[in-house]
């Protein structure tokens, strides 16, 4: 036995730093929050913003810990799983074939604009072919929190649109994915098609059980659950089931909020009119979101800025970012009008912490450099904090005065 | 900059492996306390033994991480929270000097009888005088939040017994901390009088400024809630004050669950008759808590029961901390009656996290050996497990059916 080892000591010093430091980023977030509301402003922007302030770049009160880390992966797990539990499987295989359509011109353009832009001279200087793959690689997934977070505070959740956005997000996570794999694996060597067939195969029959199969078994079973003897018995059912499809959806390939999403959608119409269980589930997710959002805010290092080259190249990068996904996504939609096809163009713009993700495995692998890194991490920041002070205008007046 | 050490690399493998953890912790603890509330057993013993079950020392589908202490902590730190959310200043007040008492010679008792039992062959032999000192030490501080939960699922938590448990926990942790402060600084040579007098008058401080100034500001405050724009205002003042409280606690050198549950009590009656509020605090605290409880089992290494003298030496150290507690609480409440110094007495008996966070301190300072500190692991899971089952008779049937 290492009785040392089994359980870290509890050391008054860290954990004084610990709860500080979570004290710190939730206050932080939610004093921005308010005074971003009150300037009209998403209340999204200014949570990422109050990680800008009190980060190790700018006030330095506090950086991204382990702790924090954990509580951010947890709060977009959450978030992902508290909008699939506002949307019915009906509601997105209704839109699936314009859905589909939507991600994959979102999926192509991108990759494709990121791959010639860093062909292009003056940015090709000195820039392989796989590293401009790679650049390409980080402009494809859309990180559909940010829009989540941002139209459900809008009380647009249930729009057409909206749905269109969510459907388009799992998928082009789910392609978003394959590419990375196969870029990943062309960079070490050689690209295994038996693998990535099996990734591809294994997302679908994921996402096609969680949609035909889990949801209608748990709407027959939601008139059982008074039969539970423990206490907040469907809560806890809940939660259960979004770990494990987020546990499940990493362990076939996908990201862990693509099967968390999944979940919430799965019990979607069993957890129809269960107010407490909708309460419940929101505070848990609104107790860890903003340490999601924060710490998008925690990575962006504003000394990037001094660097002119970094600049120019971050410039580009974020005008191909937001002007590929809006064409390709928005084409993808333009059937269902302009305006809408402007909100799912704009809706699909934020690339978040997949777009940073990608970058730190192209970093790991040596691929890319820190200065290539840099300019990914700030287009990731900047399309996120783009796309919601452009959704609202989009879709108009508040619905929900209070989310 | 050094952007691979910001955040660490999204590893899939590491991503697995946390959540299918998560999943494995919750899902075990919430079917254990199923099977346990089936059996008419209580759910907290049921949850620490699915701890047990699924550790590191018998099935070994999980270690404890730092991402389940983490969790851990916060469970603990929200379950506080909770049981503050339902205590009024003014209910802890009433039982005041009563719950002194029970403080008070609930302190003096077991740190007696934990050094005469460590001074008493054959257990005398090899232990110094300050290994005894540090025995009667982990034996000193309650670990109020099994209790605390134990009679909310009973739906006892309103009952005269309970508000003077909850009082007495207070007080007592403060003096546990101090006797800790005391002996720890006796190990490494001179007891510094002047910080441990100053520790003292800031815990009052502390407590007296949440019970007789936070409260009533606060009270006065809330119909004023209504004026805040940020999305689900009231549970984002409710968590900033809870982290706040907590780090100040910890700061000046109480436990963090004491300033939990001051911060909680301090918005009690803020909060009353706030629905969605309550919902939402139940439902951060009911995500974290499993993770509480089954860290507690995951701690427990069974294989120490194979030693026989480890094995007396935990037996009689059960016998006097159960003993101890159990009269000495008893006696000081026992003007109530003697089915409530019974209820208080036996409320009293968990060491939990408290005692093993003594012996590591011990350990960490090189004063007592592995031995011991196994021994006294024993005890305080132990003493942690007796006490729900036993407080279930002493309170009569359930009041509430479900929690």
């Amino acid at each position: 036995m290492s009785p040392a080892a089994a359980v870290p000591i509890a050391d008054a010093t860290h954990n004084v730093e610990l709860l500080f430091g979570l004290f710190l980023i939730f206050a932080a977030a939610k004093l921005s929050a308010e005074i971003f509301e009150r300037l009209k402003q998403p209340a999204v922007v200014g949570e990422i913003l109050a990680g800008v302030l009190i980060g190790p770049h700018c006030l330095g009160w506090v950086t991204s810990t382990e702790a924090s880390h954990l509580l951010s992966e947890l709060g977009v797990v959450f978030l992902m799983f508290n909008v699939g539990l506002e949307t019915k499987p009906a509601q997105i295989l209704g839109v699936g074939s314009t859905a589909t359509v939507v991600a994959v011109l979102g999926v192509v353009l991108p990759l494709a604009g990121g791959y010639a832009l860093m062909r292009t001279p003056p940015f090709s200087s000195g820039v392989s072919n796989i590293e401009a793959l790679f650049v390409g690689t980080a402009m494809v997934a859309t990180s559909v929190g940010i829009t989540a977070r941002a139209l459900a505070s809008l009380g647009h959740l249930g729009s057409q649109s909206a749905r269109i956005i969510l459907g388009a997000a799992v998928i082009d996570d789910v392609l978003g994915l394959l590419v990375l794999a196969a870029v990943s694996s062309a960079a070490q060597g050689a690209v295994n098609v038996t693998e990535l067939g099996l990734t591809a195969l294994l997302s679908i029959a994921f996402i096609a059980f969680m949609a035909l199969f889990a949801a209608p078994a748990l709407t027959r079973a939601a008139p059982h659950a008074v039969r539970l003897r423990v206490g907040n018995a469907e809560f806890a059912v809940a939660v259960a089931l979004c770990f494990g499809a987020a546990a499940a959806a990493v362990k076939i390939g996908v990201a862990a909020i693509i099967g968390a999403f999944l979940a919430g959608m799965a019990l979607a119409e069993a957890a129809e009119k269960r107010h407490d269980l909708h309460a419940q589930v929101k505070g848990a997710t609104e107790l860890l979101v903003p340490f999601f959002l924060v710490n998008i805010g925690l990575q962006l290092d504003l000394s990037l800025f001094g660097d002119a080259s970094t600049l120019w190249l971050s410039a580009a990068l974020i005008a191909v970012a937001v002007v590929t996904k809006l064409v390709g996504c928005g084409i993808g939609a333009l059937k269902l009008g302009r305006r809408a096809a402007l909100q799912v163009g704009v809706g699909m713009i934020p690339r978040g912490e997949v777009g940073i993700v990608v970058a730190q495995i192209g970093l790991a692998l040596g691929v890319i450099d820190s200065r290539l890194f840099g300019a990914v991490l700030i287009m990731a920041c900047a399309t996120t904090i783009i796309a919601p002070p452009l959704l609202r205008p989009l879709y108009g007046p508040s619905k929900a005065l209070a989310e």
